[in-house]
């Protein structure tokens, strides 16, 4: 197949953008690095290592279809609970929907839950996604959610109404779910959170909202298998991208990467990316500061820090061609340059004049162009494949674990403390 | 009138955070900055600087309020289209109000402006907002959407349908409603727009969707009341919040400002404050990049690199106090510390925790609690002022202007070009 999207990164090096980028001189070097970390991956995968498995598998997938099918006919409405990588992913891939009717309910803020339970439950089916099975706000939420559908519905009926995805290990979701009798998904024990997004974990919510995940599944292994079979790394673009953010990091103190997608249904794309490159690289004092910006929107609040503030990192532009469109009338003084133009000219031209200007005020910029005039399933597929590579060659480069979290658990346990003690009040 | 939140910095000090935080000791002498910034601030009040105008203003509400009630009545939805400060601080308030109608196209993405624009013209009305009136997607997003209504509805039915706030000034936006017969409402010229929250242009949307502004000026009252006339900077929450990200800035190298609200209800204002402290202090190399995270979510996604990555910046802990609400319930073992709490509870359990294990890892935390159970309008007033205070004194003390965004007006000339070259192919 003809790739998905197209990479250029030449706006990194000093020739583009002064004493913020990179001499050409030394990028050889680090591509090395990339070069052997993929060499890693392809062992690994081959081993059955998780990352890629989902870009090569089909047989799963009449299961999520129908499981799709299934919870879709119970409610109008479906209300996932879940957070992090038990959401993030499902919202990346939703954004691509005709339609959206998959509500995420992320967090335990009490207000949210009162109005979504109050408002058509009898509608409503419920998704509820945590790996561990004692995710703490998962489980209150769906608390929740349990009391007020059985109150409404009867038990027998509710627990028609939920599905269940968790880790095959014993957990208080598996049991309370065990309990109620609600169907139980399992979610694949070696795969990490933010990056399930090809898993039951990402497709089953995708499914329920139209997208097509069997295109989901074919961007991301043509991704995948260039991957697997580029003769060097200057041919894979995920090992160019680990290569150009270590290399930035290092040698020009590199502490943020903003990702800047011109296009609305890549927003929640970049939240997804915030996660998998914070979580998967934040480590032992290593990683750099993810930042979920969108074109042109933060034009008109960010770049005015990033074009005259501190130098903070490397900035990742993606944008598409503009479709067949008709043109935009004026027949105003002052506005011929918008005259004839479509609104997808303008964002085109907006990501282009930024890349620009950032690059001569000395910050360097990497642009990935779809091939598509439109942001559909498969090339969502294809950039969550590129990312996921990326940030997996760069933890393997930088010798950090990219598939932990080790630093989060220690927070938890002093939560369940603080909230022991507070109905002690 | 009682106090609508309280501010404890305690968690920036090396006794709480051990190196990342700073010596007490130092810290008088930046309070004396402060405090020099915040006299400049008063003298600059008196002579009718527009910071803190409408916290003192209400004879402009009656206007604002017909006009809201006036485009309500022409449509069950109302699309708002604006970017930046045309929108960010009207959804922060929008996000209170019991239901929303107003949508915001705050981007010139084709894909979005197709689809709103195909559902439902005949029930919609339109608010276009920028100061300018030159917003090359404003009046890009405007000519589409008058170009179907018009269609749809002919075009005095379609020009009762739209209502512009833009600048006094002579523009293609004031040009293009006055020749369609649309009404114009003054966006006040010497109001920057990330600093408009307050004016019409935030309240519009808020009234609109059934805000009560009153009570968002009220809360901004308040805290503009206590800046003019605390005694010293430690009882004027802005002026301490301003010594510690300046401090932060210069002694710790600090070059994030990370907030993070523990309420669905402020994620907008998350994105609200981004736009402000960026704009506002990003220039001639000063400034530190805002984060929009949200509590508990960013927990799950974004803590394991503030634990454990680099350094990057201070953290804001934003929560409130949980409301009454029926404790969940839990007979599974292992949720025993669960059982009998509510959400609320949940959430400030976390965000206490959170604090704790940031400070536990050497990373400098901020918090403020609200003084009520829930976010409402009084609330938000109240953390605007605060905030555009502490961004403005912290510009004082930085030594650049707060409320100039020089940078971006050449990225804006070089799009045009490139929009122009994109006609000739």
């Amino acid at each position: 197949m003809t790739s998905l999207y197209s990479q250029d990164i030449s706006g990194i090096f000093s020739a583009a953008c002064g004493a913020g980028g990179l001499p050409e001189a030394g990028f050889d070097a680090v591509c090395g690095e990339a070069w052997a970390a993929l060499q890693r991956l392809r062992r690994e995968h081959a081993e059955g290592a998780p990352l890629m498995r989902h870009a090569f598998r089909d047989e799963d997938l009449p299961a999520i279809e129908a499981a799709a099918r299934n919870l879709s006919g119970r409610g109008s409405r479906i209300l996932a609970i879940g957070t992090g990588g038990s959401s993030l992913g499902a919202r990346t891939l939703c954004a691509t929907a005709p339609a959206r009717r998959t509500i995420f309910v992320e967090n335990a803020d009490p207000d949210t839950v009162a109005r979504t339970a109050a408002s058509d439950i009898a509608g409503s089916a419920f998704l509820a996604v945590s790996k561990s099975g004692a995710t703490a706000e998962t489980l209150a939420v769906f608390a929740q959610y349990w009391a007020a559908a059985a109150d409404a519905l009867g038990p027998a009926e509710a627990a028609a109404r939920f599905l269940v995805v968790t880790g095959p290990q014993e957990s208080p979701l598996r049991r309370l779910a065990r309990r109620h009798g609600i169907e139980i998904l399992d979610h694949e024990p070696d795969v990490v959170g933010r990056m399930a997004i090809l898993a039951n974990v990402g497709l089953l919510p995708a499914a329920i909202d139209g997208v097509d995940v069997r295109a989901v599944r074919a961007g991301a292994r043509s991704v995948a298998e260039q991957a697997l079979s580029a003769p060097a790394a200057a041919d894979c673009p995920p090992a160019l991208g680990a290569a150009m953010q270590v290399a930035l990091m290092r040698e020009r103190g590199a502490r943020a990467s903003i990702l800047m997608p011109y296009a609305d249904r890549l927003a929640e794309f970049s939240l997804w990316y915030c996660q998998l490159w914070a979580e998967s690289l934040g480590k032992a004092g290593c990683g750099s500061m993810p930042y979920p910006a969108l074109g042109m929107v933060d034009q008109h609040s960010q770049l005015q820090f990033w074009l005259d503030g501190p130098p903070v990192g490397v900035y990742t532009i993606v944008d598409l061609p503009p479709a067949e469109a008709p043109p935009l009338r004026f027949d105003e003084s002052g506005l011929d340059w918008l005259d004839g133009r479509t609104l997808g000219e303008l964002m085109a031209a907006a990501a282009q004049s930024t890349a620009r200007i950032l690059e001569q005020n000395g910050r360097p910029v990497r642009r990935i162009r779809l091939s598509a005039a439109r942001v559909d399933a498969e090339a969502v597929g294809a950039l969550a494949m590129h990312f996921m590579l990326e940030t997996a060659l760069a933890g393997y480069m930088l010798g950090v674990d990219p598939y932990s979290q080790p630093a989060v658990d220690a927070g938890k346990a002093l939560m369940r403390d603080f909230l022991s003690k507070s109905g002690e009040r």
